[in-house]
């Protein structure tokens, strides 16, 4: 039987030869066999080094690693990353087209949804697909946290420690509740699945912070389940919307039953249909697995002097967040008293948000109002919510979910 | 904005132009706008023609189609295929040898799981990964079937009949309830997925019709649901169990929310994890969309002077079939009288399959008895039926279910 070294040289038609290792700390004390003479602490005299011919980049944010990756497209040399934060920024957009004008691969598989094969699902399956829509659970965390919400009946906080103790979240977790690791991982999709320059500034983004109970108990109620996902969505032949936030899909929808910590993806195409791609989306070795799947085709397209395909480049045309349509789940506290429902939906009325089912709930100090909209203008929601805190009878206005999944 | 040639072109690097169609009737009327100059009738001719550079063939069966593809692949010519009987036979194994030999693409995404990426990220994104298993519902017809039966409690005749008028049946729908299409599915998989060639003759195969309402009731009390799935699995280090058959998995499954005529293929790997590809897994235009983006790999590969990448080939040694392992569902229909459940027990016992739960239900003319056992091998289960079959009380052996989805 062969070695997974040997199996690894027949798939790549050449024999990796690990040119060095760049590391912050030479001393630190590191599992398996790590030979010594492999480690060096300077890492730009590595990725220039004449031995080195495909760079991994896993060091994560900003600088050096953007130094780094840009060195080593201008020395021509193929870059393998799971750097999203730089991906999404918009140097990220700068390394793209560099790598696109060198001809040279920059193969970022690891920094979306872990092992699932979505970029290259995009990047190559799809190539030829003209693709309306991608929903994704593209955070784990964030799907943990709902999900422990939704069917264990925990609280916001309880189920933020139950994510830190199992270690889904950080300690600090602001970049997952409050959607920026999926903004980036939105942008990063919208180049991958429809060719635009999109950075994470891009992106709408709210985060699961103002998700309650009776919210999800509400959806509940409805036939939906509360999902973080990120959307993006074709909405006229130039133009995106991109965006992150809590949402509602209805529980026949796949993405409904994807349960703890998972990622999930799905993808609607004019000829494929609806595709959904379903997976681990974090740890070390998910994402260890997609970083080797994308160094094997740097090594072959390097040997064949070609690339992996890209998608065509358009300059992004995003489409305002106010000019965003969608059904709204709405949850408010208000005065319990005679004449608050009228009141509320006069505003509602005068912005022309049609109101499709309506509950009252009680409440210790007052009442909970719980609205569902038909599909209306996210501007016209966002005046009608402007002026429902004005008034005198509302006291809160609580969670504002946007229903998904559904076509108008 | 360009158009979707233009965007083709760009996409692969060159203009494709169609060198001609090859047809069986010049005559017949055609949609779309297709020049009667390109159709011949002699298909050998196109492909052996010298301005024909690639070949996609769309025939389906065994003959012409093999001699075709033989031919293009010794001519050197690319073929993408989506020809699912002619890649499972034993001449598609030698057709793959042929094209790894001669160092020409032979691509078959649409050949299972219609647009599902599931070809390429077998073949590509997890070529550097150690699969432990793959399991599929491969098959719609069987899938939608099995879930009408399921969830409106009709009968099989009544849900095949609904399948039928749906369009997802064919009339004789022998090679879907059969379970001949899913055992090629997988005999294409198990090549795909472990480099193993195997061949349809060698899966183990059974079809859906033996399943009852009163099974799946049984399931559905203990948790399961009924899918008709393929399944490939190692069970040592160059062997594999390659099997169709209706199984039960555990509700809290991924593969157990998958619905109507959808496909969905659940792979676990040693770094990946857990994976799930799902979609459409029939109709014109996702099979399109699969061979449109094979069409596109092939002419970059083409044009570069390189292949896709192919799975390490080993000799199949496969499992047999008496020693693969699992937990089974079984139902009896029995003599309604005092003792018959010893008897019964007591069979199973000898053979070494032991019982992990039972029910005993009412029946018109005797009773049913509904038993789960514990891990045993298929050989001992199949030695227990026969020695229960010979049993006076026993009236007739239902189902005989396999629950899969867990590990022992």
């Amino acid at each position: 039987m062969r070695t997974r070294a040997e199996e690894l040289a027949v798939q790549c038609g050449a024999r990796l030869e690990i040119s060095g290792i760049a590391v912050s700390d030479l001393e630190r004390k590191r599992s398996g066999h790590v030979p010594a003479d492999l480690l060096t602490t300077d890492a730009m005299e590595l990725v220039r080094r004449p031995s080195t011919d495909i760079v991994v980049e896993l060091i994560g944010g900003m600088e050096p690693a953007g130094r780094l990756v840009r060195t080593a497209l201008e020395e021509k040399k193929p870059v393998v990353t799971a750097n999203k934060a730089l991906l999404a920024s918009f140097e990220g957009v700068e390394l793209r087209t560099l790598a696109m004008r060198q001809g040279v691969d920059l193969l970022y598989e690891a920094s979306v949804a872990g092992a699932i094969p979505l970029v290259r699902a995009l990047r190559e399956s799809l190539t030829g697909e003209r693709i309306h829509r991608v929903m994704g659970i593209v955070n784990g965390t964030t799907n943990y946290i709902l999900n422990r919400m939704s069917e264990q009946g925990s609280d916001f906080d309880t189920a933020l420690s139950e994510a830190q103790a199992k270690g889904f979240a950080e300690r600090d977790p602001t970049a997952d509740i409050e959607g920026h690791d999926a903004a980036a991982k939105a942008a990063i999709l919208a180049g991958v699945a429809f060719g635009f320059d999109v950075a994470s500034p891009d992106v709408m983004r709210e985060g699961i912070t103002a998700v309650s109970r009776v919210d999800i108990d509400f959806a509940q109620q409805l036939g939906y389940s509360i999902k973080p996902l990120a959307v993006i969505e074709r909405t006229g032949d130039d133009a995106l919307s991109v965006r992150v936030h809590p949402s509602l899909v209805h529980r026949s929808h796949p993405l409904a039953g994807v349960r703890d910590a998972f990622n999930a993806v799905f993808i609607e195409g004019e000829a494929a249909g609806e595709l959904m791609l379903y997976g681990q989306g974090a740890g070390g070795l998910p994402s260890a697995s997609a970083v080797v799947g994308d160094l094997i085709d740097a090594v072959r397209n390097w040997s064949a002097g070609t690339t992996a395909p890209s998608a065509i480049r358009r300059p992004a045309r995003l489409l305002p967040v106010s000019e965003v349509r969608a059904r709204y789940c709405v949850s408010l506290e208000v005065a319990d008293r005679p004449g608050v429902l009228a009141a509320v939906s006069t505003v509602f009325a005068d912005h022309d948000v049609s109101i499709r089912a309506l509950e009252q709930a009680g409440h210790d100090t007052g009442a909970r109002l719980l609205l569902v909209t038909h599909f209306a203008r996210e501007g016209d929601v966002q005046a009608t919510l402007q002026e429902l805190d004005d008034l005198e009878v509302v006291r809160r206005i609580g969670a504002v979910l946007r229903i998904v999944g559904d076509r108008e």
